[in-house]
């Protein structure tokens, strides 16, 4: 449940459904729809790490933004599969946080399928003004676990 | 352009494409999605009337909430369908707002198709606080022009 | 877990969470996206009963689709939300089904509180040519239990 | 009205409104919503080359799909903006086309605000397999008009 450590530790990992709603006229997922799971997968894995977002922005004023994203399709996935969506934190600064996560097709007892994977990158910022701050310490110390 | 008079008047009109984000794996359009075509004529309505929704929060701290949408599906949209979404309001009180919608299928030459139908009731309320207030008199005014 | 019986049987309940995808600029829930949740809660509901919706159509070539949706909102959702959805069928025919549904917040110990209510019917046609057809019988018994 | 030139001409452009489902509760446009911006735009750039997909798909069975993304998110927008969408190709394989797409904030008379910007790989494959396939003639011709 711990992503500070090596490659070698396994990375969190938050499973969900495909509904319709993720579904495009391509009969699969569509694209756009990665970077929600990605979102899930991060507010998840932040929840691990005790960092409530509403509650930080409440205590804080102080909310996540993304600054840059990039994404690599390379399998669709279709209504009613279940996929894991990975969060591995790969590069930290003061304002700054980057993440590599991938979508990962559950495949009942076989090996699972890599769908889509990408680096996201987010900024911490003041609500309303937006301008950047430097990560809450809860957020630092948490990371730093 | 108003829609103050009586049925006779034709109501006002947005036109709008399907895009891919739209649908869903049934090939068509996603039921849901027609609550936010509805929506982006509203606020075209309230913006042929002189009413701008960011600029009223900001002016006077109030925004308009959905409080009941009834909404019934007659036959599907597709890929780079033109679709004319319609408003007229049909109810007025202090504090809420009922209007009636139609979603067509504009059709080139032909007859346009009706595609869903519903009813949308809107209140005012104060942002943050989500109490109700009355409807600024610029909104009042302007419908009952 | 069984909706066949009286009023009295607890419905078919949906936990979910609310995330940054989930609302809009009024702070809360976009209030288009409880058909979504409603829809989620129908799946999961659909697949408890055994039916897999796109199993459903790879075998048989049928879809359901959403015909008529009338809703109420209640109370707002804000980031981070644990929402109940319930599912609670009202009314067979051979070609359509009704549905009552509520959204509530989990509120920890304390008692929930009910944010949106509403009936969905569903129907059920050929993928593709949108013609009504009857139930599949592995859905008629699976209600009728 | 054509992309095909160099640097020089001025990219295509396509101009749309913020609205209440494209914004999230930090007040601002949801980022993953410029992934919809940006295909909306590239639609219309494919419509005015003479290109409809809907058509493209029921004649021909081949259907694009996206296969990286990378955009950079620089400012915020919030509703009722109105946004400028460019497209401009960068680079055309057999079954692949790279693009460069911007989003500017249109302020009146001054000048316009560069929002996100990014870099979108779309493929050509067959609906239904998601095979790779060549891209239709008339699309090749179109790009090198």
């Amino acid at each position: 449940m711990t992503e500070a450590g090596g490659e070698a530790d396994p990375p969190f990992s938050h499973r969900l459904r495909v509904y319709w709603e993720d579904t495009d006229a391509g009969g699969v997922v569509f694209y756009a729809n990665y970077l929600k799971f990605f979102e899930r997968a991060r507010t998840e894995w932040l929840r691990a790490l005790g960092v409530g977002q509403q509650r930080l922005r409440d205590d804080t004023g102080v909310i996540f933004i993304v600054t840059d994203t990039a994404l690599r399709y390379l399998a669709p996935a279709r209504l009613d599969d279940e996929l894991d969506i990975t969060v591995r934190p790969a590069e930290a600064g003061r304002a700054s946080l980057t993440l590599q996560q991938q979508a990962w097709r559950h495949n009942g007892g076989a090996a699972a399928t890599l769908l889509c994977e990408g680096t996201i990158r987010i900024g911490c910022v003041a609500a309303g003004s937006f301008r950047p701050v430097r990560f809450p310490t809860q957020i630092s110390r948490a990371l730093s676990r």
